[in-house]
């Protein structure tokens, strides 16, 4: 936690904390990780994207490697454990091995992930798409909000933009792929319990509405004659609630909604309005889908409204390998409880690669993305062990 | 009909209408309407905050004034008729007086109002407020978009802001005051009928409400934990509707609304919006409001969320005089309707100094506010002829 907050010095705005892709911030990150990583008696490297990864070898008959990561980007006026936590608790298992001078019979690669939120360029996961050979050469050309473009970005930051395939995994047979992150969510807090095993990283879909009815005049159309596009908005907001209320392993939001012409005395004619659904069945996130936009459908044919669906992006769900997911419940000492991940994580990228597993730790009032975030000493102390057992427990099984 | 087009072409903008108080396309409309007023044998003067009245006596035995008018000033982008067609309807039955030399026994007062739209200073009813004795001397420092304050606009127009209280009317007994004005709402449209009689004026009630709730990650925040300011804002925007629709003579617009943060992938933490109710009772209005707030103190209550309620404006309700109407009714050869007016209109003012009544004209499509403003040459010609009736039966009545 110590260690989190020296990372949480090393930032890109005087008073808050905003570490950016490929940043002096995150260059001064890399300096303290890197020492620690060597104090772990790991080999330090850094990528073309910006991943840097510290590498525990295994003993005389180690065959495989076990990635352990999350990230060291943030986004702006962050708080201090979402992504660097995961890595901490990283560091923090290889140290005891390191201190015990054990050798596991595999390699333990833990990986700081360059960028997972995608403040800069507005891509996410840049540096968990390289490692798993899915960077999309498209994005170089990206400019941030300087005109910097993302080629220009990784090659100030050390990296040569023309050979990102050479980050491609590399490095023989891989065991899988562990990320302890916290859990930016209130489940674990209510349950009373430090940590929890992730079943399945939800897949999503977003999608952009727009009703279209006629504006008017509010004092001189009558109620029966209107065809107001906020209220058919509004009875879709509340028809997505109810929907999604009745799956306790869906959300759905409408995070953003926009009315126009937007005057108090104006009837609206228009109301756009963005909706936001996962769940971790790919198959019951479709059919969701399509219940809520036919409810904006019926709502429009009904009210003689024009709706626009317009769908943004899709990405499915990512399972958890039920292997790993054994081995993170069997080193828990309290109860263990499975829950999904609601947000993405580098885990997703990793899973074209191997199999992955994931560590929530509980966060105080589910806040995250937010200088408040918070965990407890304790809570880390009871990751960072059922960690260093799930090692052990992967080790036995070999 | 020609003479709003001929007005439509005083503008201060050169692709669409837009005459606000004071300003030199003001000028350029009361040279135009002077000069109708003068053929139409009326003494023309204009007062100190810019209404411009014509005059045209009643016989030997009158002892009264009948007031008719409406305003010359618009919205930006304004169609031709929400206005001026009720000053050039009163000019065209004073002229059939003229061309006839029939004289009264009361004299008319044809009054077109300097302001009524407050488009230069957010303040509406100027002129109508002037000429009841209403006007806030306050508002003279009013300044508009280029720093001009109402006091200079006004002197630099020929008046004096000084005596804005000799505006006040001073011309003894007054048997009331009439407006023509298109109806701006789809009612008369809907029955087939060119003209209605306007039964009240709706008073109004306009709030802004917001719900604060809790933001949060739209993928970690389980449905049952969210406290989602969007949703009760959505549930009280459809039950606001639902409540309307109860009372045929009432309208509810939520016209505005916001949200915040406002992104796709966070749970809105809060949501602020307009809530403008109308009716011809303020009883009703009353009763409707508070049934609308109490959903949304409910709603809130129930969701675990807070809601601020700060009414914006209250406007009592205006009762058109039974007797004026009953004339009006007697004068429409056609069926006679009663109609609410869901818009305010300088006979909101006049009904401080006079009994008032108002016809409404049919426009197409309920359109007002815009440049599709349209009525057409029969419509028109009813119009006149119900008010040169009326203006006789108001005559045998004496």
């Amino acid at each position: 936690m110590e260690r989190c907050d020296v990372l949480g010095a090393c930032s890109e705005e005087a008073d808050r904390l905003t570490r950016p892709f490929a940043s002096a911030a995150m260059r001064q990150a890399h300096e303290h990780v890197t020492s620690w990583m060597r104090q772990a008696g790991m080999a330090v490297s850094k990528d073309n994207v910006g991943n840097l990864r510290g590498r525990y070898e295994g003993g005389a008959d180690a065959d495989s490697t076990l990635l352990v990561g999350s990230h060291l980007d943030s986004v702006p006026d962050a708080g201090r454990y979402d992504g660097p936590l995961g890595v901490m608790v990283a560091l923090a298992a290889v140290q005891r091995l390191h201190d015990s001078r054990s050798r596991l019979p595999y390699a333990i690669e833990v990986v700081a992930f360059a960028d997972e939120e995608g403040l800069r360029y507005g891509t996410t996961y840049l540096g968990s798409r390289a490692l798993a050979g899915a960077f999309d050469v498209a994005d170089l050309e990206r400019a941030d909000a300087d005109g910097v473009t993302m080629a220009e970005a990784i090659r100030a930051f050390g990296g040569d933009p023309t050979r990102l395939a050479d980050d491609r995994w590399a490095g023989g047979k891989l065991l899988g792929y562990i990320e302890v992150h916290i859990e930016q969510g209130p489940v674990l807090e209510s349950l009373g319990l430090p940590v929890g095993v992730v079943s399945a990283i939800a897949g999503q879909s977003r999608f952009e509405i727009t009703f279209i009815g006629q504006a008017g005049h509010a004092g001189t159309v009558p109620m029966d004659r209107r065809r107001d596009a906020l209220v058919a908005a509004s009875t879709v907001v509340v028809g997505v609630e109810t929907l999604a209320l009745t799956d306790d392993q869906m959300v759905a939001t409408v995070g953003k909604l926009y009315v126009e012409p937007g005057a108090a005395n104006v009837i609206p004619g228009r109301a756009s309005f963005t909706l936001d659904v996962r769940h971790p069945s790919d198959a019951n996130r479709s059919k969701a889908c399509e219940a809520m936009l036919a409810l904006a459908r019926e709502t429009a044919e009904h009210r003689k409204l024009t709706v626009e669906v317009r769908p943004v992006s899709e990405r499915a769900s990512v399972a958890c390998s039920p292997r790993m997911i054994a081995r993170l419940r069997q080193a828990i000492s309290e109860r263990a409880v499975e829950i999904p991940s609601g947000a993405g994580h580098d885990a997703v990228y990793m899973s074209e690669l191997t199999d992955v597993a994931m560590l929530f730790v509980r966060c105080k009032g589910g806040v995250s993305h937010n200088p408040a975030e918070s965990v407890t000493e304790s809570d880390v102390a009871e990751a960072i062990d059922v960690l260093s057992r799930s090692l052990e427990l992967l080790a036995a099984e070999r």
